[in-house]
Parts: C-alpha cells; sequence; structure tokens
C-alpha cells in the first residue's frame, strides 16, 4: 500500500469534495486524512489537502495524474499529486552561524525529517568539518555582497535538489537566480516579519525595547524579507535580556520556525496563495 | 441559506466521505467546512465534522436527519446532525468566584458566544445584581456540601436548559443528578489537570513549585475532575508569584480555557470518544 | 507599617546600593523587594526599585523624600518615592470597542487594580449605561478626526488624573495636548509594535499572512504608535482564523497587554530610559 | 576585574542588604546584578544573590569567603560564594535518546554553556562515535534495572564531576548512590511534573486526551520524579497530534527544558529551599 497526497485549489464550487473523494473511491483507495478552507463562503477560493492510501501494485503516480487531470478540468482548478515514499532532496545554504544547519542535519539523521540533502553549500569554510561527520557533501563558495557567484551556485544547486533551504544563509538573491532556479526556496529570518526586515534584527529589536522577539520561516521572493510566511515563532524578553542573550533566545526560535516550515513542506502541507500560505 | 452541521463517528472504512459529500451534493447544498480525523490508518476510528450550506426552503434539519439516517447505516455510525442557526441554551452555576461568570455573560451581550442564557444559578447571592445588570434570571439555591439540593437543582435546571456551564461551581454531582439531567455539563478546574485535582490547586502548585500553572475546561463525569478535556491553559510562574498572584493569572487561564471550550461546544466541534476528545 | 517605593537611575557606580540599604536601614525600614539592572558592567547606566517598610508614625513621604534627597545627589541621580499606599487616579478614555474598557473596571472592582477612576471619557455615547453600572462618572465627549476637542478633554481630565488610559481610544494626541497634560498616558495599540502601526492592524496581519498575532501597550508621545513599550502579548494563528477571529483573539491579548501595563504602572514597576522601558 | 557571585539565604531581618552591599564597597567592588525575594514580609525567609565585580589581585575567593563568614554569622544565613571564572565539570549520563545529549554537547561547543565535559556514561554504546566527534570521553557502563551497576558509576564519576546532568537516562539511582555521589545532580524528566511520573509519560498524555504537554527539569532526590522543579516547558497538541508527535514536541521541550536548567545553575541562579527551588 502507498500513500498519495493530492493539493487543490480552485474557485470556490459545488461538488468538488464529493468528486474528488469519488475519484479517490474508484482508485479503491481510503482516505487518511484531508483538510480543507474557504476563503469565503460565499463565492471565495477553495483549497484542499488529501491523503489517501492505495494500492500501488494497481496505481502508480503517473496513471493517477493522468485520471486526476480530467477532475480537475472540472471545477478549473491548479492541483498537484505526490507519491509519499518519494523522498525529496533538499540542498542547504548557509552563512557562519550553525545552529540552524545542524539542527536540520540532526533531525534528518534522526529520521524526524524524511528527505535527501545532496550537498551543504556554505561561503564559510568552517563547516566542511560538521558536514563531513554527517556524510553530507560539502562545497565552499566564497560568496559575498561584492560578488555573490550566483552563476557558480545555479550550476552546483540546479538539477541536484527539489528545494533548497537557506539555513542562515546572509546573501540575497538576485531575481534572475530565483527564477532560473525555478523552485521553491525557504528562508529563515532571524527577526519577527514585517517587522525588523534586513541586516541585524536583534539589534533592532534591542533598541526598540520589545517585549516579544520572534523567527520567520518563509518562501523566498525577490523581495528582501517579504516572501509568503510559513511559520512563526515567538518568545517574550525583557530588559535582563541582553543583546548576546536575545540572540540565544533567538536562535532556538529560528530553529522551531525553519524545522517546522520544512516539516510541513515535506509532507506536502503548504498552499501557497497570493502572499500568504495556507498551512494544513 | 442555512448552515448545517454534520458530526459522525464510525469504524474507519472505504468511501465515508464520498458518501457524505455525495449526501450533501444531493441536497444541493455546498461544503464550507470539514474535518476529519483517523485515530490509526489500520483499523482505526474515524470522525467527521462537515459544515454546509443548503436552501432551508428545500430542506430543514428533520429531513436532512431522516435522510442521513440510512446512509449513517451503510457505515454503523454514530453521528448528530445540526441546525447552525438554533440557539442553545446555556445554564451557568456558579459559586463565590465572579470572573468566569462576567466573562461568559460579557462575551455573550457582545455576540461573541451565540447562545441564550436561561438561568445563572448559584449558592451565592452576591451574584444577584451582576445577573440582573445583564438581564438573565438569576436563582440562589444556598447548596453547600452538606446538602447539595440536587433534587431543587435539577428541577431548575432541567427543562430549561440543552448544557451546563459550572463556572466556578464548588459542590460535585452525584452520579444520579448526572444521570437524571442527561446533558453535557462542562467545568472548569482551576488546575492543569491531571495534576492537582480536588480543593485549593493554586495552593497545591505553590507547596510542589511548579514553574508552569494551568487551567482545564473538561466535561462532567462522575470522577471528580476527571472527565474528558477540552481545553487547555498554560503560563509560566517563578518564586515570585505569591499565592495571590497564582490566583491573578490563574483567573485568566480560567477564563480563556472555559471560554474557548465553550465556543467550541456552541460551533460543535467536540466529538467525545471514550476518556477524551477530538476538538475539530 | 507601610511600604515605600524608590525607583532611582544613575550612571553606574560603586557603593549605590550600599549607600540606598544603608538610607532604608537608618530610618529602621526592611527592603521587602529589590530588583536592580545595569545596562553594562563597564560604565553603563544603572537602575533599581526598592520597596521597603517603614513605620509611618516616624517617617511620612514627605521627610522620606527630604532625607533622600542628598543621598541621590551623591550619585547624580533621578529618583522618585512613592507612599504604597496612595491610590493613584486613573483616568480612562475609550472609543466604541468595550473589552478593554469593561476589564479594567471588573479588575478594579474585584480589587485587582488598586486606583481610583475618576472618569470615564468616551466619544462614544452607548458606554454611559456601563460606566453607570461601575459607578464612575461618564462624560461623553464627541470628538472626531476633524475636531479631536482637546481643549474640552484637557480641562476635564488636567486636574482629576495622574495618569491616562486609553483603551482603545481612536484619536492621536497632539503634542500640545500631551505637554499641557505632563502626565503619563499608557495606550493599548491592537498589533504587535513595530508591526502594523496606525489604522485596522488585524487586516493588516491577515493580508500579510502572519502567523502570529500581538498586542502592545506602551507609553504615549507624539509619535503615533511609537513611545516605550511596556507589555506585548501574543497568540499563533492560522489561516483558519478570519478577521473575525483575529478581533476575536486580539481583544483577549489586548486586554492582558493593557492590564499587565497598568499593574506594573500601579506597583511602580517602570522606568522610562529612552524609547524603552525597564520593567521591574 | 574578576566576578564573584553571592548565594545566601536566612531568615528575614532588617539590615542585610545594607551589610552585604557594605562588604562588596569594602572590598573595592561594584555589584553587576542583584535579585533577592522573601517569602513573606512578616517573618518570612530571605534570598539573595548577588554578583559583583572584584580586583582579583587584591581579593581571591578563599579570602573573600573568610572575610564573609563573620557577616554571614550576624544573619544565621547559609551561603556560598563563587568565583564566575571557574568551570564547573558538568558529567553526563544518558541512555539511549539523543537529543538531549547532542543538543548539550553542541550549546557547549559553540559556547553557549561555559562548563567541562569530563565524561559521557552511557548504557547505550551507540553513543560513543558522536561523543568522540566532539572529543568528550565516553564510557560505556551496561547498566539496567536488574544490575544498576552503581559502585561502578560510583567509582568514575565521584572525583571527576561536580554535578551530573541525567540527559534522559532511564535508570532510578539508589538513596545510597545519591549520598555517597554527595553534589547535585539535575535530570529531565519528558513530562509536565507532578502528572506522569514514571515510565511514558508521552502515552499517559495521549491516553488521558490532555491538550497541553510539557517536560520538566528537576534536581533528583531519592523520590522518583519528586525533586524540586528547575524548570518546565509546555506546548499545545490536539488529537491530531499522534504518539509520534507528542514524542517529537515532547524531545523539543526537553531540550529546552534542560539547557534552561543547566544555564541557571552554571549562573548560580538557583537556591534550593524545602522541596522547590528560587531560580533568580
Amino acid at each position: 500500500m502507498q500513500n498519495f497526497i493530492l493539493l487543490l485549489q480552485c474557485r470556490d464550487q459545488k461538488g468538488i469534495v464529493a468528486r474528488v473523494s469519488q475519484f479517490i473511491l474508484e482508485h479503491g483507495a481510503n482516505i487518511i486524512a484531508a483538510d480543507q478552507h474557504t476563503t469565503d463562503p460565499e463565492g471565495g477560493h477553495f483549497f484542499m489537502r488529501v491523503e489517501f492510501r492505495a494500492d500501488e501494485k494497481r496505481y502508480d503516480l503517473a496513471s493517477l495524474r493522468e485520471d486526476f487531470t480530467s477532475v480537475a478540468r472540472q471545477f478549473d482548478g491548479a492541483w498537484n499529486l505526490y507519491n509519499k515514499n518519494d523522498i525529496l532532496r533538499m540542498g542547504i545554504l548557509v552563512s557562519e552561524p550553525d545552529h540552524c544547519l545542524i539542527d536540520l542535519l540532526y533531525l534528518w539523521r534522526s529520521g524526524e525529517l524524511r528527505v535527501k540533502i545532496p550537498f551543504v553549500v556554505s561561503n564559510y569554510e568552517g563547516h566542511r568539518g560538521l558536514a563531513e561527520q554527517f556524510k553530507v557533501p560539502f562545497y565552499f563558495i566564497p560568496a559575498n555582497k561584492l560578488n555573490r557567484r550566483e552563476e557558480e551556485l545555479l550550476a552546483l544547486v540546479k538539477d541536484n535538489s527539489d528545494f533548497l533551504v537557506l539555513a542562515r544563509y546572509m546573501l540575497v538573491f538576485s531575481a534572475k537566480f530565483l527564477k532560473q532556479y525555478g523552485r521553491d526556496i525557504i528562508n529563515i529570518h532571524h527577526g519577527f516579519l514585517p517587522s525588523f526586515k534586513g541586516a541585524d534584527p536583534y539589534r533592532q529589536a534591542l533598541d526598540k525595547g520589545v517585549k516579544v522577539i520572534g523567527a520567520t520561516a518563509h518562501f523566498v521572493t525577490d523581495q528582501l524579507d517579504e516572501g509568503p510566511i510559513i511559520s512563526q515563532q515567538v518568545e517574550h524578553v525583557s530588559h535582563r535580556d541582553d543583546y548576546e542573550a536575545l540572540v540565544r533566545k533567538g536562535k532556538n526560535l529560528e530553529k522551531l520556525a525553519l524545522s517546522d516550515a520544512v516539516r510541513s513542506y515535506l509532507d506536502y502541507r503548504i498552499i501557497r496563495h497570493r502572499d500568504t500560505t495556507i498551512v494544513f
């Protein structure tokens, strides 16, 4: 038996759930989990995630996709179907801070993140030992603000990953790079967006005297720290928390937000809608 | 147009969602929201909540129920169908502490809780003025541990309420009373169950030196502080929080947990299962 | 016996605590609680709050203040001394939303906020009944964006209050008004500052698709939603939370943040420092 | 310059702070941070933590201790003085679960925990590689419920550590072992104490249907899961969280609670009082 996941979005209309569940039943499958969301009961937008278990001897992903094409056409929907057994390749980009990197590597090795890690790319060579400990290929690309070395980077990641995670990668990508890569990129921003965009958000938070700090995992767009938010984590702070304490607490929030976002992504729980996300 | 809510539970099996959504489609209705849960993908138990919008001129609650009976029979399911427009009668019982009482009355008056409040019953006469301010009938029944006056109470609440809320009512009901009342009763316990059952949980928490306190809203059974949990709220405390501070912070947690539980109940989001709840 | 509270700030230097505690001992008093904070161990700024219990037959506030003047001069400090028994007059300004107003009134009546409430002023006449229920003088001043009626307001509040609370008052004050009033004003902003300043922060939060919402209590300055932050409260949200749900959850956060800020203020726990606060 | 930390507890009485701060001033030192707590303004117990910076050429720890002895005698206090530069030796004991172990090792290597780690002892040999990666001596002692090998363990840890951390060590120590070791032992319990003592607390939490789970770091006594609580962390859960999800969320809470407790311990922020802790 094999689990498949369907993500579907379309204009809200009668009969979607009936048709989708009929499709699943026709293929001898059983629904394991289903979530749906409608933005507005009157003429809104409809989102659905269904996980179902089918006999893979009888149905493979390609044939299910083919069969579903005509169903989706009825509702004029955008959709995709995934085989939960297929393991995605998650490329990691990271600058010097290592807390998110080691967290992802640990969660991967302990089996909590079911993913392949084809590479760790860094503009900080010091991570080589860590990557080797975890037996993950490591590439040092000395990118910096003056030379982001995007062509070199693209050549490395393009055919080698299904999505990228920026586990505290300090450089912004050009719109051209994003377009050429063409797949999802998840970033962790060490601040509570939309506050504190840009550099050193903990310093900004300290100067502003906020009583709560946060971290934000989001999809990357060509706007700095502006893509659809996937996960946010927050914690109370006080005047007793100096800069080092904010950084320390923040590191934990960053790990939580990023691993939460990656986990949702790997479970195909995220649907992008305009500048926001539905995370089922 | 009218919203209906179906709650269904049965042994997990193929085709449930297809059949239910087909039923809804046949009645010309549109699914507004749907949640489901399966305890175990292999031979587990299935739970479902569906909210759908139908033309009430064509279908009323009674006819929908009649029509659904045969559907449910196929799956050997326990179910109920509700008309979201029907307003439930929530009876309130309360002893001297007034914070949950006033919170419920406020939420009701401000329209956040769509409910009727047929009565406030108390063994503390001092709440009369408050009830009158909110124009809710008030009954003083001087029950205490020696004489719980359950017959008097039952006569008052039996035909007059769809469910009861114990908004800090300090007396335990007998199994006989619970059986005779026969409907749901929601209690707020001022502690983090299953810790700190019984009397003065804040004193227990202080003596134990816990660093987090909580409040628990749960269904009442004939076991003290033991029924299925609906909502729990928690907050960090420290040695700086003395007994008064615990009580003050706890009051807020109690209000949050109880209003959250009542809101879920009024939206028909709660399904009881053994000694636990599914809260969609 | 009587409790006094000393708030002191000065350049950090040796011997401050020794001198202050010696002062307290000389007056036969016992320290009940003491907090201090230094921004930087090397040449930073020093903040202190001490609560001590003295025999008020022997020492009244005026004589203690006189005696402390020479102590403070040694350290070139800014300071104040308060008698904890003196009850502050908290004036409330509020527009149509009533949740913070009723929360403050309830906390006051239940004894949790030890304060006098000399008036509720509103540009919404509908609160008159509520104020009367709590036996608090109510004044309707039909201020709006075109005519903020600040002179009328000032005449009402100037000699009649020790500080003001804007319990969701929708109008911004002019710098002139703030200067003429000359005392502290605490505002509740229904957003997580510094995000979402200005109008309808819940709409902004929804459009941005944030996964956490917040509320911020802060001192009022002549910059809109920019004064020193006193308390912030946050809660996770998801795509399931529509605008109404954000408002509902937000109301609770607003009540929590505002009552927390007012409680700290009444306990003389807040020291302003540049654009931030130390809240002991 | 050198930072020292004084922990003091005694019966509350006048003049303690004055005398202690005078002592610090006499030694030419400056108070960096001070916290105090009184259980009851009338005849309670007094607790104090003071961190001060002194010239270590003039005063070393031994002479400061000698000088303070007579001060403490005045108040009949229990106290200790620490040199913040002295680095404690933290021995780690761990069974098969590795998440707390790797978190402690990571925090140590990244400089967040200023501590020596003289050994990792485990009854699971599989951790050897991890310990070696971090260049920490590893000892495999195949203890189990039938043979806890306490003598062997004691021989290893007795002269080699200043305190022990049980980073998910599954065996209970005998009172004899605790007495012979004679120093502090910090344990992480994977449940919200005092609920869910003993084995498999996540299973207990699942069966009980709680809506919040927790983890508790506490000092070890000879009562199972009963020592003074140092830190507790909590997170909301729902019916969607199956056993694996509880374990996963719980792991994070365990890491947070344990590292928080260790950090407080290393900063000499914890004073034990009866069965509770004051954590400044």
